[in-house]
């Protein structure tokens, strides 16, 4: 059985990015199943509210639902919960799946596809990155500010023609789509940035990516970081070129002054994905005989702050 | 010509540090001038008070001078200034020195001693280190609250018989004094202790050694870090046993909550030792081809802190 081309999805977290791919989907006419908790009266009288820099919509009437047992077998599942609740996905997920169901994770950092793959089973999983900047604004509400692209990847084998097919839904739905060749890589690739940027944003004091870069001790720091980031990368066989610390760096001085996400969630009081971001790429690496010193610090250094 | 029983001494640093071994000595009948500004006019009318676990004594008559000409030349001169304005020391220290004179540096961290032999000769320098808990509570009224052992040591061969001497002027000043074999051995194994302990409490939030060795983050990263250091002295041929670590962190735990010098330093707005305590050991290091990724991350990220 080959992936359908008009599939039931369920989208499990309600969050921005939840909301807002899972939206466009709908926009599209396709079958799209929310779990939401808190925001589940609100979007069941209210539907959702996109306000986007590609054009604004509603969809008055969503699909909402309290528990995944009431959505029931899916062909695609997408999970966009934060990483601190992934426990949660070993209940979740069993009610959504058919033996074929694809399971695409559009979460931060690393261990996201494993934790699946080894629950559910390796050739269900795929990953994605999303590179998108996007605010939940109250219930129901999200704003998309820029961008937009997500980049997809199989986990292991996959299906024949299945990310294919993936691509085409989220292309047709006016979500722009890449297939990455080698998933892993991609990953590591964005922690490149994420980890000095969104680590240094919290750990150095509340700071913009132009302050972190302003300051030249922080600004070193983010180098030494970044090439820590590479050389672990290149070790497990995910090359990445070695100019990509600098070209990284002169990008990010010419955009505007930016805040993290992971600010964002800690300056809202909100959990900080220190396990995913930081935590499982060095834990990664040192298992494969790479320790990453620094970044093993900027852990340490998080954990005990977002604890406070 | 060796070293005198009666020496000529300058303290140059009316900090604690100055103040309680000046006055220790001076209250041996010894003849020690102290450099002073901002306390000069107090300390001209009222003297030294010394509040001691040891004693508390009162010396109402020092000789306090404005600049090192109207001292003098002397047989030893005794270096007590923040690192932090250790440039003064070029022109504070010319009109102090004879061709015998011997500098000895009480000061933090790595570098001091160099800086001080490469301008006014090797065999002229020594060093020491304080175990000391001390305070200044005001103009000329120091609080020495507990131990108080001075190891000094020679940065090259010295002058023959001149440590000794200077270890018996001690510890007949009822100063608890030590003679270390190898001056940087010394040097590294009191850094073991201070880049962990001295760095976190202020990079990670004004904490005290107990708050850091309670989080098992921080914890981690205080073991962590003091391993980079032993080995790095090793490498620089200092050597200190792995389990060095180990035992600072248990013996440690047994104090009481403490607050480091530097954490003291920072919460009174006043400059932080970074280039001696972090800066110049990690150069150190990588000079002589031993990266210490950690203690170099901490050095950033506190310069970083410090410079607000």
């Amino acid at each position: 059985m080959s992936f359908p081309s008009n599939p039931k999805i369920a989208i499990i977290g309600a969050g921005a990015i939840g909301c807002y791919y899972g939206a466009r989907l709908a926009q599209q006419g396709h079958s799209v199943h929310f779990l939401m908790r808190s925001d589940f009266d609100h979007v069941s009288k209210h539907g959702l509210q996109i306000r986007s820099v590609d054009g604004d919509f509603v969809l008055p009437e969503v699909h909402v639902h309290k528990d995944t047992h009431s959505i029931g077998p899916c062909d695609l599942v997408i999970v966009a919960i934060k990483t601190t609740a992934n426990d949660a996905l070993l209940s979740l997920l069993p009610p959504l799946l058919h033996e074929q169901t694809a399971i695409l994770t559009l979460q931060n950092g690393l261990g996201n596809e494993a934790l699946l793959a080894s629950n559910f089973g390796d050739d269900r999983v795929l990953g994605g990155l999303c590179f998108v900047c996007i605010n939940r604004l109250s219930e129901g509400v999200i704003d998309h500010q820029a961008q937009g692209l997500i980049t997809i990847g199989e986990w292991k084998k996959g299906t024949p023609d299945r990310i294919e097919k993936i691509q085409t839904l989220f292309k047709e739905s006016r979500i722009s789509c890449q297939i990455a060749e080698n998933l892993m890589q991609a990953r590591w690739k964005k922690l490149v940035w994420n980890i000095p940027f969104n680590g240094l944003s919290i750990a150095a004091g509340s700071l913009t990516t132009t302050e972190i870069l302003q300051n030249p001790s922080l600004k070193q720091l983010t180098l030494s970081l970044m090439r820590e980031v590479i050389s672990a990368a290149n070790h497990l066989g995910c090359s990445l070129p070695d100019s990509l610390a600098a070209s990284m760096i002169e990008s990010t001085e010419n955009m505007m002054p930016y805040k993290t996400s992971s600010l964002l969630d800690y300056d809202a009081g909100k959990e900080v994905e220190v396990e995913a971001i930081w935590g499982e790429p060095y834990r990664t690496a040192k298992a494969a005989g790479y320790p990453m010193p620094q970044v093993e610090m900027l852990y340490h250094l998080l954990r005990h702050q977002t604890q406070k």
